[in-house]
């Protein structure tokens, strides 16, 4: 039985599929199956890393996601549109699809999996998040026996490649972003990247997997690597942890039956050395889940690339195939959906906000450097309810000195208020540096 | 639609999946459609952790494998019999099997796939490598654009545990091993563990997986932790390595399409301290696999105890569920097996001689303190094709010095003959220490 697959964009991932389809010896022979049907492109006249014959070949997009012959529908186009626009066409022309768009997914996944249910097609996303590495898959389909509690990752590679060679160098943030760009590891405009806005679209998919619930991305808390200097990375170290840009989706632990509510976020945190997501290094990617009873589970790999996205991709067009196989095409039932296969939820999930979040906190101040300055720190974190782990004069500059806190578990609200607080003290000069502590 | 369980044994993984049936509130809502219907156990009046029905309870193991209103048989027994024939009994009768049992699926994977197939019934075994780390399921389902050239892990948690032990405490082996059988880390007849039967059941299911073919148990070549001593823990971590069990299948790089040859083996191994499996410690598991166009993906987590591995049988039992509800019960048709979830191949993979291996090597030697040593030892391995990276004299004790050397990548097999030609040199005392080198 032959499937017949219509591609969106021929790009770096599109070509890396098309490879996989022309050469599938020593690959899972139901790759066999698969044809490649139309590959829509913005122009004819590109050369290409591959060869496919001229006629497969055409501008005209509309033409595939509406093609009778075409089953499958492969988007790889990436933004907004019309990417959107040819995923729901595709879907309400009863094919099914494969798309690695991070942005539409965590745009528009209620249209499109409302389209896609009412038509009884699949829509899968594993290239979405954390390229290569299998994560929509096994959320879905091996750990449903669980309760998830939290799922966190370095989902970024470019911004894990700027820190870790911050970590590595003691350089500064533009100075390495400035090498990144021209080393390809980052793009001329890195917003998407640095202001870690990319991170949160990847989360917001995975938390909706994990927590069963659809997410508003605007809800999404985001907070980039931008203002992490080289002297928070050499304190953090002293103090024994390294600063990752985390992508966080957590059941709040004060959740109850009636009010189960999420803390889904972005920002750069400091993570013990000895935590596992502490040695994913470079353009890596990982992605650690926490459940009951399974403990911790984490899944590390390539992040990104033609090879690896292409991987997932391919990988999610199998197993659409391989359903469609087992359901048979006999016309004497309808067919049913996967049930882990497909989406299951319709609700909103409701996302606590921040100031409500239990974390431990770092800040840098600097201050005038005169005795019982640490004990009006002290005093006004303790007046706001924040407990310290640690408080250590670092450094001194003349009249100035450095000073470092670390908390326990605070409020995150209690915190921002003390340090309101205490940015009107006379001795306090300046807060250059508050983060988060895993 | 309800979906009846019958479950075979109900030890530490049996209430563990207990458990997660009794109580799947927050959970994945299809765990709502399984129902536990007959529990086989060895004594009606053990005191047990869950409650349930005494009329669920049985001893007439047999029953439930024949009972016709049960569709899935879930064997947590262990041991190779009765467990072998009530699975055979089971997928006889037309029921789906999940199963925890490494031994029997390492064994007995030729007729028990056939009879799956032939009966079209799914046969998972989620369980039965690394407990609850989803690595099964990501192989069959979420890797198959991959030309996979290499699995490896640590896949055994006893064998981790004393060896990080070692590693942190600079102890013995004997020592470590008879404290992590007083913590109930290792078992009193540590056998399947130390000496790597259990990883080598495990990587023997994993390689058919991967390479998409069976493979015979009896030619895995297994080497276990027992000769390791802190001496070379000390060594190795000088030189930049930890010792890990690692269980490895690999393509042979020499393969060709005639002759398509795998390498498959269990031993000890010097890792680079900067490789992701070097931070694998205590009794967790992790699995690395290799393959184009991926790179290197990793998969870590608890390899064994209660929770996790109810995990990964629950998972399982949802897929199937999942499946056959996709499938529809319509008789229309006549069920096809989804090509992901079922056994595809029939024959055996060629595993190449041990001799043959490429590998770098690890040697501790006693020798003679005298002017030429180490010339007479690198003409030894030079006559035998065998190239070094390093060898150094570490310690002198009197008149005997300790000589550590590091091989290239060599064949294996010159390597043992330059060993037993340096045997017989009068300047060679002893060679106590032998290991590869990932």
């Amino acid at each position: 039985m032959v499937f017949k697959i219509g591609l969106l964009g021929l790009g770096t991932v599109g070509t890396g599929t098309v490879e996989i389809l022309l050469d599938p010896q020593g690959r899972q022979p139901l790759l066999q199956e698969l044809m490649l049907h139309r590959v829509g492109v913005r122009s004819l006249d590109k050369d290409r890393r591959v060869e496919l014959p001229a006629d497969l070949l055409t501008t005209d997009l509309n033409s595939i996601v509406t093609d009778p012959e075409i089953d499958l529908v492969v988007e790889l186009m990436g933004g907004l549109e019309p990417a959107r626009s040819l995923i729901l066409q595709a879907i309400r022309a009863g094919k099914h699809v494969v798309t690695a768009n991070k942005a539409v997914i965590s745009r528009y996944s209620e249209e499109i999996f409302t389209a896609a249910t009412e038509q009884g097609v699949y829509v899968m996303v594993e290239a979405a998040v954390a390229g290569g590495i299998p994560v929509i898959q096994p959320l879905k389909q091996c750990l449903g026996a669980n309760r998830i509690h939290r799922v966190m990752g370095i989902v970024n590679g470019t911004t894990n490649y700027i820190l870790t060679r911050m970590q590595r160098e003691g350089a500064d943030f533009a100075e390495v972003l400035a090498d990144a760009q021209a080393l390809g590891y980052a793009e001329a405009d890195p917003t998407a990247d640095v202001d870690g806005l990319d991170a949160a679209d990847k989360i917001a998919i995975l938390a909706a997997l994990a927590f069963n619930g659809r997410i508003k991305l605007e809800e999404v808390y985001c907070e980039g690597i931008r203002k992490i200097t080289a002297t928070d990375i050499t304190y953090a170290d002293q103090l024994g942890f390294v600063i990752k840009l985390l992508a966080i989706a957590e059941r709040d632990p004060q959740a109850t039956a009636d009010n189960d509510w999420l803390c889904v976020r972005v920002h750069p945190t400091l993570v013990a050395k000895t935590h596992p997501l502490a040695t994913i290094n470079q353009v890596y990617n990982a992605i650690l889940i926490e459940g009951e009873p399974i403990g911790q589970v984490m899944f590390f790999g390539p992040g990104a690339g033609a090879g690896p996205t292409a991987s997932a991709v391919v990988s999610d067009m199998l197993n659409i195939v391989g359903m469609l196989q087992a359901q048979g095409t006999g016309e004497a039932q309808a067919p049913v959906m996967h049930p882990l296969m497909s989406c299951t939820h319709q609700h909103y999930c409701q996302l606590s906000p921040l100031k409500e979040l239990m974390t431990r906190f770092y800040a840098r101040l600097i201050t005038q450097d005169a005795p019982g300055v640490i004990g009006k720190l002290g005093t006004c974190f303790g007046d706001h309810q924040v407990s310290l782990e640690s408080i250590v004069q670092i450094d001194s500059h003349g009249e100035l000195a450095e000073i470092v806190v670390v908390t326990h578990q605070v409020r995150e609200g209690n915190f921002h208020q003390a340090l309101e607080e205490m940015q009107h003290l006379e001795v306090v000069e300046q807060i250059p540096g508050v983060l988060r502590v895993l």
